[in-house]
């Protein structure tokens, strides 16, 4: 399974062309990722310009999803983030349900940029795109130009954010003819500051609470991409569970929801939320983002959607590999005292959100437990910082 | 000659296709451009997002080159940009010179991310970067690793903006094997917020200083490349009037001048700047950049970088051709009224930069007047909003 994106912000050992990461973390990236380790020094190095203008970085938040600056009368979080190659299955799915799926491409990259936001407890205020193509002729499709327009639109409108414009190249002899690399960028503003979440307030006993996937989200494509090609329909196969009869192809394609909504109404409810993980790359592995030795302890499991019930089990992949890999159900992870678990159910649901309780943070090693399945994830398998 | 980038957000009528974009300007965009249009009018409906944040977005920027929004207490202006095409031509000179240049590619690309914040009067916050590579392997390129990472964290340093983090991606199908994407997003802040450069600042009568470009910075590649195999030596062909007496490929990786330091001088030394542009894709029609019924003479005209003149002998340009597309010595355009020019030239040589008086503005047509060499551009051919 090839690891498409990480931030080397962050980075001190993630292996990205690995074909098991958590199997092998540890192993292959000290050669590979020297250079990580460099532009995380550099980039560290680079603070004082900020000091000099009298602004300051957020301790402990360098390594987190976002990038966290204190101006003086507000913090504020930046973020950067490319789709990946979802797009390619919207490409190879044109044809067979005669819908491009860029607006639900769009979504998908926006939700690559404003979930990470979301994750620090910054609400959007402008978002910036990056749309690259190989050819100018990609831009000259007017219906999946107006679908990637329209869905950019209305993703912006769901997440409540301004889109400020962007930039658009042709790229010739680097991007593939057909093809285009969507990314972009945000700027997020925390209001009142103690809205920030970051892994120093996890606290042991805290609920783990999380929201619905609806599907494969932006994560596992090319694993996806590569089974499809092993189906007898292709991309035209059926999904088993899935009540709307939709191939493969199109079932893939079901955009990730947009969690920054949701991580807004319960700050506004005045839950005392803690932290907050965007479930992407490695899984339920992800839930110990945090740089904490803490142990955080799985009880109950939602419901993978159809799509990676499927993939599971068409890839044979174990629960261990799944769950390490995939969001299986869990599409996004807040953190919060027990006491207030419930009243952050309440809110998340007068708001049209479910929200699953499925375990708490407890003292002990670094590591995610799944009781329910008996798997355990330990903290060496996820070195993304 | 292709146009690989422009900004959507303010596009009307670019054609990035035409082999000659201000002879056709007009031409062919009508139906290629209708996505912008559409583009261009979504993003504008998404700001009633920022005023339910009680946060406005600035009048008159949409469209310039960064995005302005009043956050009360500051100006935050955001930029996303991409390199383009440039460090193409760093590989292909690699075998020649036994240098990699990602160094001097990591700064273009900063360059053209920070010069564009530059010309709203915008200080560099924070810088994060996407850096989107076809292959794992591209990354495991040591030499090219480290040079891109040192220049990256120099070019910051010149720059005087905090490296926050970034994004790396592996898009297998999407881009070459052999090849990176590279990009970025900064956050600047104005303060005190009179320090907003806006075309509605610009007056009759304003001198419009440049200060020198150092070489093709990262406009017009495309063209060189063409250019490089049709050379008897290819990219190490001798450049006539290069005092260095290095090749052809090696001179055209001399990077882009980072100039938002110069604009930070003459804004410290109180000089009341009006407007700034970026000279970068469409040459000297760049002067007109604002959205204003005026027109541009020039008297004078800096000496060309050799590097441009013998891209225009090798090429057979017309001055037209060759002014109206690369910045032939000009990186950037400053305007100022005309009693502070002299304390601006003199301000700016006190550290360290030439500015050099080349015309005014005045009342007129929409239009650049480049009288030394008899050349007139008029407002249609420069139609970026």
């Amino acid at each position: 399974m090839e690891i498409t994106g990480n931030k080397y912000d962050s980075l001190r050992a993630v292996s990205d062309h690995s074909q098991d990461p958590y199997a092998n973390a540890g192993v292959e990236y000290s050669v590979l990722d020297a250079w990580k380790r460099n532009a995380q020094m550099a980039a560290a190095r680079t603070v004082l310009h900020l000091q000099n203008r009298h602004i300051s970085e957020l301790a402990g938040t360098r390594g987190e999803s976002a990038y966290v600056i204190d101006i003086g009368t507000a913090l504020l979080a930046t973020v950067t983030e490319g789709l990946g190659t979802k797009n390619l299955v919207a490409d190879a799915v044109r044809p067979i349900t005669g819908r491009t799926h860029y607006d639900d491409i769009a979504q998908d990259t926006i939700a690559t940029i404003l979930n990470d936001l979301a994750t620090v407890g910054a609400a959007p205020l402008t978002l910036t795109a990056f749309w690259a193509a190989g050819s100018s002729n990609w831009f000259a499709d007017s219906e999946r130009m107006s679908d990637l327009v329209a869905g950019w639109e209305r993703a912006c409108s769901t997440a409540r954010v301004a889109w400020g414009g962007g930039e658009t190249q042709t790229l010739l002899n680097m991007i593939g003819p057909e093809t285009v690399v969507l990314g972009g960028s945000a700027l997020g503003f925390i209001s009142p500051k103690e809205r920030l979440l970051s892994g120093n307030r996890l606290t042991e006993g805290d609920a783990i609470l999380v929201a619905p996937a609806t599907g494969i989200h932006t994560n596992g494509l090319t694993l996806a991409r590569k089974l499809a090609a092993t189906l007898p329909e292709g991309y035209a196969t059926k999904v088993p569970g899935d009540a709307t009869g939709r191939g493969f192809g199109e079932v893939l394609l079901d955009p990730t929801p947009l969690y920054g909504p949701l991580v807004e109404t319960l700050q506004e409810a005045r839950v005392d939320l803690h932290y907050a993980v965007h479930v992407t790359g490695h899984g339920w592995r992800k839930l110990m983002r945090a740089e904490r030795d803490m142990s955080y302890v799985i009880d109950a499991l939602p419901t993978p959607p159809p799509i990676l019930t499927a993939l599971q089990q068409w890839a044979h992949l174990s629960d261990a590999e799944a769950y390490g890999t995939f969001n299986m159900g869990a599409g996004f992870a807040l953190f919060a005292p027990n006491t207030q678990a419930a009243s952050a159910i309440r809110a998340a649901k007068s708001s049209g959100w479910d929200l699953l309780p499925v375990g708490h943070t407890e003292h002990g090693p670094r590591k995610v437990v799944l009781r329910p399945n008996h798997v355990t994830f330990e903290g060496v398998s996820l070195q993304i910082r």
